[in-house]
Formats: C-alpha cells, sequence, structure tokens
C-alpha cells in the first residue's frame, strides 16, 4: 500500500468530512496553546542580539479544516506580542502547511485568501501590537523524509499525526480479529508495530535536525498511552475495538472478506514518554525541555467546550458522544479502509 | 470581480483544459531556455566565495500542466552542471511554485509525488553529474502582493502571465465591438489600460525588490508587442478580434446579452520594450541585462514541434492552427467570460 497517494483525512464539507469532525484534534491543539506560546516566545527571546528577519515555520501534518490555521495563528499572535514586550518590531512569519500529497490543498487556500480578506476589511480595535506580516505556503510530501532545504525553519509544530506509521509493518502472524494491538494480538506483531514506529520516529528526528536551524524549537502532540505494554487496550478500546467489532460483524454478515480483514491492520502507534525519550536519546540532535501525558474529556468534546483548556466543567450526561467518536473515526481513516477492504 | 478568487486557467485533464492546451506556453519557455541557463549559471558563479547553501526560486503564475515543472527542471539540471563545473557539491533547490488560490494545486501535488517515485526507480545512466536535493512548495496568492519573506528568493520566473493585470481598468468610455484595445477603441480606454499596467508592473517590481537577495537574477516571459500604440492590433488580430466577432454573433443570436458585452472587456495589456525598460527604471531596484522580443510559431506549436527552440522548420500547411489557438484561448480565459457574461 503507497500510504502516500491515497491516505487522507475525508475531503470536502459534508458530514462524513474530517472538516466537520476535528473537534478532537482542536482539543489537543487548544491543550498545548501555553507550551507553543511559550517555545516561540523563547525562540523570540533567545536570538535578541541578531533577532531573526523572519520567523519560518512548518505545520507537519496539517490536515484542513478549522485546526490547519490555527497554531499558525497563535504563533502569530505570540510573536506580536513578544515583540512588543521587547521594543522590537516583529519578524515576518513564514508558515509552511505539509501533508501528503492527497491532502486537499486548495480548500486550505482557499480559506487562506478569505482570511486575508477579511483581516483586510475588519476594522481592528483591540489589538494592542502591530501583528507581522505572514506568508503560507503549502508543502506536499513525508515527513518521513525530507521537505525542507537544511537549516530553514526555526520552530516545528505537528500535532494528531506522528501517531500514523510510514507503512504497515510486515506482519509474520495473523492479528486475528484486531485491527491494531490489543490483549490477543500475537508478541511478534507487537514487537514488529514497535519497531517500525522506531524506524519512523528516528527518521522523522533525523530529517527535522537537518532541516532546524540551531536553537530552534519544536512542539509535537500525538496519541499516546500510559502503560509501556502497547497491547494495553488503552486507546484501542475506545477507538479500535468498535470498528474492529463493526468489521467483524460485516464478515457475518456476507459484506467483507473474512480473508481481507485478517490481513487489515492500522498503521497507527501509540508510544509510552518512555519510548519517545529513549528514540530522542538515540537520535541525539534534540533535547526535550518538557513531556506531558494529557487526557482529553470526550464529553467537552461533544459539547464544543473544546476551546476552554480546562475542559472538566462539561457537562457528561450527553449520549451522543460514541456517535461523535465514531464519526471522526470514520474522518480519518475511511480513505485506509475502503482501500484495503474494497479495493484490494 | 475578485480576480483573485475566480481567475484559473481551465482545470482538469479534458479536452478544454489547460493542462491539454498549454503547448504555446511550452514554446516561450523552451525559447527562453538559453536565457534561464545563463541566468542560473550566472547565478551560481557569481556567489563562488559563499556558494549558496540552499538556490530558493519561485516561478510565478506556474500554472497547472506538463509546464509546470518545466522551468524547474532546467532549472535543477543548470545548478547540477554548473556545480560539477565549478568542482563543488550542488546547493539544494527549494522551488516554489505561484498562482492565484483557484489553481489546481491538488493536482500539481500528486504530479510531484508521481515525479519522486519515478526519480526514485529509474535507473539514472545518462547522468554525468549529481543532482541537488529538491523541495517543492505551493504558495498561493497574488505576485501583485508580497508572497515571501524579504530577502529570500535568489531566482524569480514567470511565464506568460505578466500580460494579465490584477484587474480590469476603470474605463470611461464603451470599448464598443471589443474586448480588448483595437483601432476602433477610445483614447481614453486605452490610457486606462497602459495605467493599470504601469501601477501593477510597478508593483510587481517593488514586491520582487523586497522579496529578493541581493544578486538575485529575474526571467519574465510575457505577450508583448513591437509597436508603440497598444491599439495597433498585433497580438489582437490573432487572439481577440476572433473572441469579440463570436461573442458579437452570439448578441445577434440573443443568447448573450448586449449591454453585458459592451461593459466585457479583457484584464489584458500586452507592454512595448520601450515602456517595460521605462517602468523597470522608475521603479529603479532592477538593471536589465537583456530584453528581447520574439515571435511564436503557430504553426511550429499545432504540429508539436515546440520542443526544438528553432521552430522554423515545422510544417505550414496544417489547417487546424485556427481550432488549436481557440482551445488555447478558452482553456485561459473560460472563467473569465463565463464569469462576466453568465454570472454578472
Amino acid at each position: 500500500m503507497d500510504l502516500v497517494k491515497f491516505f487522507h483525512m475525508n475531503g470536502g464539507v459534508g458530514d462524513a468530512s474530517y472538516l466537520n469532525n476535528s473537534g478532537l484534534q482542536r482539543m489537543g491543539i487548544m491543550k498545548t496553546r501555553r507550551i507553543i506560546e511559550e517555545a516561540i516566545s523563547n525562540l523570540c527571546k533567545s536570538n535578541i542580539i541578531k533577532y531573526p528577519k523572519t520567523l519560518v515555520m512548518a505545520d507537519l501534518g496539517c490536515s484542513l479544516g478549522p485546526n490547519t490555521l490555527l497554531v499558525g495563528s497563535m504563533v502569530i499572535d505570540e510573536v506580536a506580542k513578544t515583540s512588543q514586550e521587547m521594543g522590537l518590531n516583529p519578524p515576518e512569519v513564514q508558515i509552511n502547511l505539509n501533508d501528503l500529497p492527497t491532502n486537499d490543498f486548495n480548500t486550505i487556500f482557499c480559506a487562506l485568501h478569505e482570511r486575508e480578506k477579511k483581516l483586510n476589511t475588519e476594522k481592528i480595535t483591540d489589538v494592542h501590537y502591530s501583528p507581522p506580516s505572514c506568508y503560507f505556503t503549502g508543502v506536499p510530501g513525508s515527513y518521513f523524509g525530507r521537505l525542507f532545504p537544511a537549516e530553514s525553519l526555526n520552530f516545528v509544530h505537528s500535532s494528531y499525526s506522528l501517531h500514523w506509521l510510514s507503512q504497515l509493518p510486515k506482519l509474520r502472524e495473523i492479528n486475528k480479529g484486531n485491527v491494531y494491538l490489543a490483549s490477543t494480538t500475537p508478541e511478534s506483531v507487537s514487537k514488529a508495530y514497535y519497531e517500525q514506529f522506531q524506524a519512523d520516529f528516528l527518521q522523522f528526528l533525523r530529517c527535522r535536525s537537518e532541516e532546524m536551524m540551531v536553537g530552534g524549537r519544536m512542539v509535537l502532540t500525538f496519541a499516546g498511552r500510559t502503560t509501556e505494554d502497547p497491547r494495553g487496550e488503552e486507546s484501542y478500546y475506545y477507538l479500535w475495538r468498535p470498528l474492529a467489532m463493526a468489521l467483524q460483524e460485516m464478515v457475518s454478515e456476507g459484506l467483507v472478506d473474512e480473508v481481507k480483514l485478517d490481513s487489515f491492520n492500522l498503521p497507527w502507534f501509540t508510544a509510552s514518554p518512555t519510548e519517545i525519550m529513549k528514540l530522542v536519546e538515540i537520535e541525539g540532535s534534540f533535547t526535550i525541555d518538557h513531556i506531558e501525558i494529557f487526557d482529553v474529556n470526550w464529553e467537552a468534546w461533544k459539547t464544543k467546550k473544546y476551546d476552554n483548556d480546562n475542559d472538566n466543567d462539561a457537562s457528561t450526561d450527553d449520549n451522543g458522544v460514541g456517535h461523535a467518536v465514531a464519526k471522526s473515526v470514520r474522518a480519518g481513516i475511511e480513505t485506509l479502509v475502503a482501500n484495503h477492504l474494497v479495493k484490494q
């Protein structure tokens, strides 16, 4: 399977689109807001002598929809704020939006034009500091390879993307009844998954270490786990077990071929903090300032309270959460499932 | 009319697509090949002491189709060749492909992925020098505004694009019976057209002078004229008079509203070398190394001999030239005509 060629979040603006089902991812970004702001602030301040004329950032795995420009906006605001505090004109900001080539960049580019028109016509009354000039590009390609010239980036961000593997690991045994690691998964399968993640994450770090300038900062958010055994079913329980159950039911109804389902596994891996720290150490170019695991509150997401980074006040009596989770999963993996079970 | 919002070459891969009707533009690029190569070679050689680690180029108004990656390929080849001659490793090359936001960037990005796969699997046997690492971006927006951070570009290219104005000039008189400047065009209309071109071209130069590094090079190719009077019908005779005649016939058949046609004029201007030299001098940031007018041989284009920069050997007995010209015009301006005559 050439994932680069067909894997993308559901396009368009319909009911099944990623654009309308990315609230969970938005919650994650909002929860890391303070960390992003701190990274940008430190970046500006650390270069006070040769204050950069341009801050170049990359958002890797940007996808499309309301989240795509969210981090860029945070960065622009923080650059403006920090520059004002330092009594300097803000540097220009270049925002490189990256995703696989089949991501719907056309929709992003039209949204950028609308944003610019809005900014030009809006009466700015409550801004206390001048916003930096800002330039956007779209960068198609896999971040498991080089995407940018050497030493060209100051800031790298990636949210809800690095849990996707570059390819499905080669498995020597069938992962019967599962579509991801579960308690009944053979050990060889679990090992192959970790080895693929290890190879991918090291490759990711190597490429970024070549692309980033000395002193640059990186904020990475992705699905992880708290236990050391990847077969602990932490995230699996919520996300992939219902999918596996639904597909098995479709087999029993004759809608899906059992042999095809047996060979279907998701190119996904949720790493533990220990694994991440170890891989960063092995690669050797980066040091970790801060590593943190956080939960997302599904109820807050369903009730759209996700713009508040304290989501504990969300109501929990909403029965639609399961439905919303299912739609979110579909928006993310429909192309994978369809490609394997229908077209293969 | 918000040209930025809807003006684009016809998308897709069908009979009326720009992709299948851009042979004329390809001829222009092939005819400037030696100039592009010389510019790149000089650029590499002029920086011999601080040989650039990265050569950053922008192709402005790149559109989509076989021409989109043509100039990039020429640049990559020339960088490799010059570097070998100099006995240095080639710099990395970043190619920024720019067009308006409604250009079909998705198609370009998928073509880039196919190109990369092909390069990775092809057995390279006849290459005498190592190709530079190459990175592509898509940059949506109008080049009459800033698109890139200050001092970030070494080389700017634009082919068959700068004859398009940023907007239709405000006209005080009706340009009856015409859709562009012609012998019967009132002088006030002709003057308004030139003033719009002047404002646009100066703005283009100002933006590029901010974006380009000192010592950078620029190659611009666009439709021009040899006479000083823009109403001389040089290019008009071939391109726009048949369009005006067809639309008038549609008025007489009741298919097009006469009032609408009276207010329809193309946002297009073919400048003379004298006008260009004057505007470059007024803006003041650039010096002209070379300025040249060349003809394109329509027959060569129709008979697909356009990859030869000497097109004089093309056969001239092909009756399909008019048809090919009409299809090329349609691929370029269908969105303009439809937007004005149908939707307004």
